[in-house]
């Protein structure tokens, strides 16, 4: 069966893919509670799961390999078929792309990565498109299933029309990269921006699974979150959500470059944590804290108070079943850590303090793979 | 008919209710309009919609009392008939009791004041049914037509069990106060969260009637905020939401009751401003800062600057279509209302900037409509 054909089985019916994004997210259920859990019909279930089966994207799985509890009457699950089809995601960054081939579960089966000389639009499609070429043809021989690409941009994009309105890193403004990037390499491209690609890769297949809410916080160059509330992701009806590095927590605090002083990104975002250290770089910085530098050590500790206050205003406000705080700033997060939990627990207003905060450093393959979540998403919700 | 009899045409048909809640939200509609919008059919709208004709919830309006563009084919549009059923509502403060009845659409038909001079539960029950008995037998003739009461609380408040866990204010902790008010009144008690309680009026009956995330900030003795985000009320998964009171804004700023230092409520809640300015009352403050004491205006201008960052948090994360500011402390917004703009516009980021504030100040009687909306909305929506 050819892509063409696989696709029209989730286009002509919302069941069916209702059906699958439900076990590519929660694993593998039985129909009666699939019916129960989407609100239909058990036979609209089994009618709907039928060309799914016939296409390759699910199995039943027999008798012998269920397990768990409440196994009694044979119920014939459903699984996912996870190598059905592949997804490519790519992050880029202002000097590199980083590149995956997710399955459909958003298992990581391949990566790549390739430095960018330039940030020029030309230069990173072509960029693109041999790194892409090259993860298709490279062992594995995922071409033949792979027909859709995600790509993460950090900056101001807008998802339905694939554009890069402004992304400071590239330099970019109103770059139609989805196009530009579906012609160059002949796949079907969204174009999302990175905070909200990771948050989507942790609430269809990370920690917040299923979660009615949950916030990602991201540490680095900028600090960012991505938030899922009332189960669905916070856009901002203005285009904003998720400016958490633009929150002030210190009204004698220094200056931002959005125009404030205090911001938890003008006193945790790498280039002032280095500026601050007074080194060149933040690996320096890093080092000297780790050497036992008071001062430097200093700066660690106010930036992850900072972070943490600005963690308990999103639990404040919001009041996120979880909260996972990561990015690459937190490859130093044993300087941070204490100091966030501290200032979360400080400021969380009662109840709130309850909220777990998983903290944890995230290899750039996961921004990538957030890419490939995005597009995986956009397979199976042409909607969202 | 009998109120039994009324309740079952809602009880019996979700459709019913759906129909009803439209039309009191969003006001007169077609039929057509109704299905497409609720996602019935035609036929099942005019199904549903004939035993609330029947039992005088709804009328339809003739071609001659339509108005508007688009009114060619005559479609004969459906009307609530608001006088159909009444709703009492009353606001708990520390000191008073504050009561209205409305009709279905919100609008308020009477008004009551009654000081409580004990704040002992079964003192504020005698008052509450006095209250009400008052109300109800008055003129307008409201008994008849009358079987539900909203209470608005502030505090930690359980409206499914009618719970008030805690409420600094009344000095209660865990009253079940629905239950008692319903043995003393005979009548249907919902009690909620006042803040909650004003959102909730506000989202179906005001400003934010509608909108897909609407956020709404109560100033006075606590600085509360009500959420909207993706359609539906945040309530925090940890039982908090809503705290902008509790974030920090000055790492400096003065020790807040929470235990955390510079939170918003710590610089800008009543007692805290009563406090800075050193007088005895709020009153004296506000004339004092409007006769032009340079030190009591400072008072107010860093107070509305605290509630204008906080108000830009809300807006850098969740980005509302709309923020209303209100509460009873806005009686003096003339002293703040600068400040809360200045304090929003340097702080919301970006595109943050251009959500629309309303600044205006909030009679009590508002929070008692707030009580009888929730009312409402327990009547229309069971499961809200």
């Amino acid at each position: 069966m050819s892509p063409a054909d696989d696709y029209s089985v989730l286009a002509s019916s919302p069941a069916a893919a209702a059906i699958l994004t439900a076990l590519v997210t929660s694993g593998p259920q039985s129909r009666v509670s699939l019916a129960r859990k989407l609100g239909l019909s058990s036979a609209a279930v089994t009618k709907s799961a039928r060309p799914l089966i016939d296409a390759g994207y699910l199995s039943e799985l027999d008798a012998t390999e269920r397990t768990g509890p409440g196994a009694g009457r044979p119920a014939s699950p459903l699984t996912v078929r996870a190598d059905r089809e592949f997804f490519l995601g790519v992050k880029l960054t202002g000097d590199e792309l980083i590149g995956v081939v997710c399955d459909l579960t958003a298992k990581i089966r391949a990566v790549s990565h390739r430095p960018l000389r330039s940030s020029a639009v030309v230069d990173v499609l072509a960029e693109i498109t041999a790194m892409t070429g090259e993860l298709l043809d490279g062992p594995g021989n995922y071409r033949e299933r792979t027909r859709r690409l995600g790509l993460a941009v950090s900056g101001d994009v807008d998802r339905a029309s694939g554009l890069v309105r402004y992304s400071p890193f590239l330099r970019w403004r109103n770059v139609l990269l989805g196009k530009l990037a579906a012609a160059a390499t002949g796949l079907v491209v969204t174009v999302e921006n990175d905070v909200k690609a990771l948050t989507t890769a942790e609430h269809w297949f990370g920690e917040g699974a299923g979660a009615d809410s949950f916030a990602l916080v991201t540490v680095g160059q900028g600090i960012g979150c991505g938030l899922v509330v009332n189960g669905r992701p916070v856009s901002g009806s203005h285009g904003v959500a998720g400016e958490i590095g633009h929150i002030s927590v210190d009204a004698a605090g220094p200056q931002c470059h959005c125009g404030s002083r205090g911001c938890v990104e003008a006193i945790a975002g790498t280039s002032y944590i280095v500026a601050a250290a007074g080194t060149s770089t933040i690996d320096e910085a890093v080092a000297q804290a780790r050497a036992g530098d008071p001062r430097v050590t200093a700066v660690f500790a106010r930036a992850g108070e900072a972070i943490g206050l600005g963690i308990a205003a999103v639990a404040n406000l919001v009041g996120p079943a979880h909260i996972v705080v990561s990015g690459e700033g937190l490859s130093a997060y044993d300087l941070f850590e204490p100091h966030i939990r501290s200032g979360f627990e400080r400021q969380a207003f009662g109840a709130a303090a309850d909220c777990p905060l998983s903290i944890r450093p995230l290899p750039f393959e996961e921004w990538a793979r957030g890419a490939a979540a995005v597009s995986i998403q956009s397979r199976l919700v042409p909607l969202a």
